[in-house]
């Protein structure tokens, strides 16, 4: 253990489990490792949460802080009243949540960093995984819902809230008439390209989908004008997409990047110009995430040794 | 003069236009001005501008840092063996155009500072306008064409080039046919809500328009999209909108503000949520320009003072 990799908890909060480690770093460097389920009851598991980490810290190794990457809306303003509180989320129970309270309450002496599950994401694959070296990148996760974390000159973007890209308005292509999914905004991106809108658009699960379903051919589209949107509007280095959507059934992933590639191409039609947007290039532009579905974790794990 | 507001260089670049100054900051800053035609041969009017700014910079007082904000795109990486050069304008003439040598030939021992016309005009805007006191906002230019700089953590965000904002793809209103004038994408923003995409969709240019015309609520729906993309992707804690369009004709720039925040509104439904986004907050969240037509002119000048 070097003084650069020290042992940290980190949390991992989704919508349907929440991921507890102690450890240094991704793969062997996570030394223990507990799964909850989320429910909507937040005081009990996160009780259970901080009770399995004290137990972990001094099992496996004193932990030396606390990462946290969870879903949200959080407020991450440090001069806010709620600063660390889930805010507005349809997730029962779990509006108005303290996140932080319950750990400082564990581990009152040690520092506790909180950041957005894609946030967190992001700089888990800076660290360890696609995005090493870069200043200036996107993590989106397209699954159940779909999320964005942007690292600008290094550091997560917050401003107001923090983004929510998944909620962007989205062109139509001709002839579609595809409502979208989405709850709320009906067929913004989330509600153009997440798993429930695959599965609406197309009648069945997208795991269940032949590779010639022309569900593919919609949905890579609307990958294209998201990723192009990104594009034009934060510049990033790289865009790397997790969650469950990119391993695309009987499509695959590999095929899922080159037609979301191919799209976002056709949609910028050159009007940026740059070796990253041209056809090799592209193929380190837009990639799958190195940690898999650990990233957030790793984030996490990242978040607590700068902390 | 205090060691904080020296006397330096500026330049703003434009399609169409070219403004010199030599100052220490906005109004009676502003110690002596020309104006030039930008035409289509750079090599001259940038011998024009730089002999001006030398005989000025001995009449008013000399020059300690030259700032220029200049269309582009530009190469803004300064590891680049073509940093500081217009890239792939479709702008007769300008396409590999270097800016800094000019000006590094004529003030070989000062330091020279560049940045996009739109980053510009936000650094001028954050420094004495609308955005005094702010690090995460954005400031667009909608006129005959559409730009946008955005400011995270105090600084520009560049990355990979720089962000294109105008580009981005756009949803369409139920029932609405028109193409869009932008001649690469069609029905990008630009497209959509630039000044010739509102002559092209109304017959006759924005200012003839009458109060009542039906192209204010298709081009303000319009805004009010491309405003939630850059909420929802961005968290800015403030969006300047600049340029000419804004003054909408016979309908008023009090107006055009007015629907432009309730089709913002309109557009998030509710999903972030924030003071900021409700009724009073929005009229300080989406906000005309302080400096009006010397925003980029201002920012070039606290550019240079910076360098």
């Amino acid at each position: 253990m070097t003084p650069r990799s020290p042992i940290v908890g980190a949390v991992e909060l989704g919508g349907t489990k929440i991921i507890a480690a102690v450890g240094s770093g991704p793969g062997a460097g996570i030394l223990a490792r507990e799964r909850f389920t989320t429910g909507d009851d937040p005081a009990q598991v996160l009780a259970q949460v901080t009770s399995w980490m004290q137990d972990a810290s001094h099992r496996v190794g004193q932990v030396m802080a606390i990462g946290i990457a969870s879903f949200g809306p959080l407020d991450l303003d440090p001069s806010s009243p709620t600063h660390g509180f889930i805010t507005t989320t349809p997730k029962r129970g779990w509006a108005g949540t303290d996140l932080l309270a319950p750990f400082r309450h564990a581990f009152p002496s040690l520092p506790i960093a909180l950041e957005t599950d894609v946030n967190g994401a992001a700089i888990g694959e800076c660290r360890w995984g696609a995005a090493q070296g870069l200043e200036d990148f996107i993590y989106v996760t397209v699954g159940t819902g779909i999320g964005g974390g942007a690292i600008v000159c290094g550091k997560p973007v917050h401003g107001l809230v923090h983004p929510e890209m998944g909620h962007i308005p989205m062109p139509r292509a001709e002839g579609d008439r595809f409502a979208g999914a989405c709850a709320i905004h009906g067929r913004c991106w989330e509600g153009l390209c997440a798993g429930p809108a695959i599965t609406a658009r197309a009648g069945r699960p997208a795991e269940d989908l032949a590779a010639d379903d022309p569900t593919w051919e919609a949905v890579t589209q609307s990958m294209g004008h998201a990723l192009a949107t990104m594009t034009l509007m934060l510049s990033p280095r790289r865009i790397i997409i997790g969650g469950s959507v990119r391993k695309a059934g009987q499509l695959g992933e590999a095929a899922f990047f080159d037609r979301c590639r191919l799209h976002l191409k056709a949609a910028l039609a050159g009007y940026v110009d740059s070796p990253a947007l041209r056809d090799e290039g592209l193929r380190s532009f837009v990639v799958p995430p190195m940690l898999g579905d650990d990233a957030g974790l790793c984030g996490a794990i990242a978040l607590a040794q700068d902390s």
